[in-house]
């Protein structure tokens, strides 16, 4: 692509850094902030250079923080005896959005994936390790994706714990709210079935 | 949504100010940069700041360029005589990427549309009348979307220039190359048969 503008073309290919941004889109992008937008594109600037600069992780949980400890740990109506184990920041976020958990965070930072030379040393379960021999905690619940990844590192975890004595607990996994049984895979399908419920009728 | 970081929420917020990215989109992006991507994150920051104090518009042709007269406009290789009008920078790199154009540009910045306030006096118009006074132009090209608005600005202009003496031709509209007949919008089609070509068999 020929450019007119050495600066137009820096901001093309810097955007075409980001995941799921291709050369087109980012050129759409360059050309709508240097046409009028340039107000715009200096507060886009202004907001990543605070991400790359101010942003840090939660000395106690490993979550995206502003401070040195994030809200949810400071946070003192939320029980200190049950933490949920997850990837990210984004899955503390999704979780929080369902409004059923009441408990605290950790996060991993991943999952182990020895093909993308992610092992436990490169996880934050040191720290997870260290938390719950000197909080008082009582149950760990597994927020982990259910994939080939997730499952090991599930797996890794429970064994590391298990003398511990306290109540280790995976997120259900089955068929989707909403969902049709006709297209649900058959893993999940087989699995829902496997770990099928009681139905409680109300009197 | 539940933000742990003001500093996310706010990259969040200015990053959906962009078109085409959604609240999904720009968290997605947002925690891309945030973690472990933070020198990412101050390039582009670097690239937008630039796009927004330094970029400016050609003082001649009113496209995009670095410095107060485009590379275009400055060289020696191309024709002086012919002007293609086109709506914006994004089309100049279009024609260019072809390589079928030797003459010069002029950008409009846009074209006539009342329903969005925009009449001829937004327009980079006036620029178009000095240069065709001033430069020695034999042949501007209309290179303008066939839409409405097009259709107005096209005929706009051509009302201006008509008495200056000069050629005003306007760029082929038909099927497009690869196009199946059967899938060409009706008014398509039909002006193509009205403005059929000659076919000429080589010797």
């Amino acid at each position: 692509m020929k450019f007119s503008s050495k600066i137009l073309e820096q901001a093309v290919v810097s955007l075409t850094t980001l995941p799921g941004i291709g050369k087109k889109t980012a050129l759409r992008l360059a050309l709508h902030l240097s046409q009028d937008h340039s107000k715009k594109a200096q507060q886009i600037a202004f907001a990543l250079n605070q991400l790359a600069t101010m942003i840090r992780k939660c000395s106690v949980c490993g979550n995206l923080s502003d401070e040195e400890c994030c809200e949810i740990c400071k946070s003192k109506h939320r029980q200190n005896n049950i933490l949920c184990i997850v990837e990210s920041s984004r899955d503390v976020m999704a979780i929080e959005e369902t409004q059923q958990f009441n408990g605290k965070y950790h996060v991993l930072g991943g999952v182990i994936s020895p093909l993308d030379g992610i092992g436990p040393e490169e996880l934050n379960i040191q720290g997870l390790i260290q938390r719950i021999d000197n909080e008082n905690i009582e149950e760990i619940i597994m927020a982990i994706s259910p994939t080939i990844e997730g499952e090991t590192t599930i797996y890794f975890i429970s064994k590391l714990v298990k003398e511990k004595n306290i109540k280790i607990s995976v997120i259900a996994r089955g068929v989707s709210f909403g969902g049709d049984l006709e297209y649900t895979d058959e893993l999940t399908l087989g699995r829902s079935i496997q770990s099928r419920l009681p139905y409680q009728v109300d009197n």
